[in-house]
């Protein structure tokens, strides 16, 4: 669906998410400037009907939207505040909105620097993986004011199946902590479920038709469960990212004063396979260590 | 639906899950006699189109089917193996379709006994809980040989929505340990990530809608996120009984060599939370434990 109100859009990070969330932006009609590390990105963003950037700057000096996808919160500061950062470089009233996961206090602190220049600011994580954002379905958990929320929601609807705002600023991270903490548990319990029947000698394939049907199914049994089966953990959705997301769960929960004994536990099962060397594989790799675990590891 | 071949049925536990699960059977045209521990229950039945037996030997004499729900591996041998049981009872050919959740190898022990009388056995746990029953759409993991599950498979597809042979006998309750398991570690899970965002002031009610969009999504959180955040746990499926098949799936994957750490520590969570006097509650009350050790019970 193409838009009746195309925008300047400078996209900002065009990895395994970014890439096809820009996509998507410029199929809607959007004139989308992109830029990323590395060159090659940004070449299929131009092969794609985009157009290129060469710096941060370059990018967003005559954007009305900026979107930020980028892998963690050094990198959110650095392409926000640095010296030929968003910020710096913006004009006044345009809208960042960032679809990167970080910590909740450093998307609140960012947001406050973005408020000073004139900038307004959303935090956007997004839940759904590589499949969601390919298919344009993905969920959307957006913190900051109900009139900046307004405005990114129309740029939102475009990469969302599901976009919801949850509270101020900070509290779309919030929830996707909350999220990341239920998806890696998830993960884990199929993968042990899995290696259990397995071990038993029971049809997996079956069993997981017939635990779909009841009260254990869910969006990752959905997703993973075939992948998990055969062994094919290429992501997807990184280890090594993981393990970050669950640093903030961990984190943010503590300072709450809450306890969280299964995220703080799944917390150090994505650790340890990320310490075997593990990190660049898919999170329903989680399944390697049940069978290590269990002495089934070919 | 009602069926073109009437079954004489005998349904032996009517409980929460039992009870509406012969209702269907009855809506469908079956002869259902039933019996139950507490007489209420049988009543109930009356009432609903039943008939009433005063014993398991009076319910089983002239059935042609018998189905067995009931709570527990002890309380599945003495209905079948006991002196006035289904075995020494039920005619030569009778098909007994056991859908209580028991230990795997208490199943193949029941099932051989059964067919060294002549009778055939089938092992259908089902999963979904009460809403599952009342709606017929359980979803039930069947161990047996295919012809007998074949026998059995028009009676359950009644209460069922996915009905599906896992494998030979006892199967059926791999599965079901598997199944208990994933529900389990999923509940606690969305409990942590409930409990999460609460203590950081997010509204829940926009936090559940877009958990629910993304890879977080589960049956759990559709079923359980309005009663968990409403503080609503009248069962529903008791942490008694979740309790003691967790006990099952740590037994199983102990004897099966495999190790599964987050199913052995929601096993002893749910044993903390019943050990706290809550046994009689929903598994869903798994979030008083987290609000409990974090400090925050009312």
């Amino acid at each position: 669906m193409t838009t009746a109100n195309p925008t300047t859009i400078a996209f900002i990070g065009l990895g395994i998410m970014g890439a096809p969330m820009a996509g998507h932006l410029i199929d809607a009609g959007h004139d989308v400037v992109g830029y990323n590390r590395s060159r090659p990105a940004v070449d299929r963003l131009v092969e794609r009907g985009g157009r290129a950037a060469d710096s941060v700057a370059d990018a967003v000096r005559d954007a009305e939207v900026v979107i930020t996808m980028v892998p963690d919160s050094p990198d959110v500061e650095d392409v926000s505040l640095g010296d030929d950062g968003i910020y710096a470089t913006a004009k006044p009233g345009t809208l960042h909105i960032d679809c990167s996961t970080i910590r909740p206090d450093v998307a609140r602190a960012v947001a406050a620097a973005g408020n000073e220049r004139g900038v307004r600011v959303v935090d956007a994580p997004v839940s759904g993986g590589e499949a969601g954002a390919k298919e344009g379905s993905l969920s959307i958990m957006v913190g900051g004011s109900a009139e900046d929320v307004e405005a990114a929601r129309p740029y939102l609807d475009v990469v969302g199946g599901t976009v919801v705002h949850v509270g101020p600023a900070g509290a779309g991270q919030t929830v996707k902590a909350a999220n990341q903490l239920i998806v890696a548990g998830n993960i884990q319990l199929l993968a042990e479920a899995l290696v259990f029947l397995e071990a038993h000698g029971v049809d997996t394939a079956a069993a997981t038709e017939v635990l779909g049907g009841g009260l254990a199914g869910s969006t990752v049994l959905q997703r993973k469960a075939a992948g998990m089966r055969a062994r094919e953990f290429a992501p997807g959705f990184r280890i090594d990212l993981h393990h970050k997301d669950l640093g903030i769960v961990t984190a943010a929960a503590r300072e709450a004063g809450v306890t969280i004994p299964l995220g703080a536990h799944v917390a150090q099962l994505v650790g340890a396979l990320r310490a075997m060397g593990h990190g660049d594989l898919d999170h329903s790799a989680l399944l390697l260590l049940v069978e290590r675990m269990s002495g089934r590891s070919t």
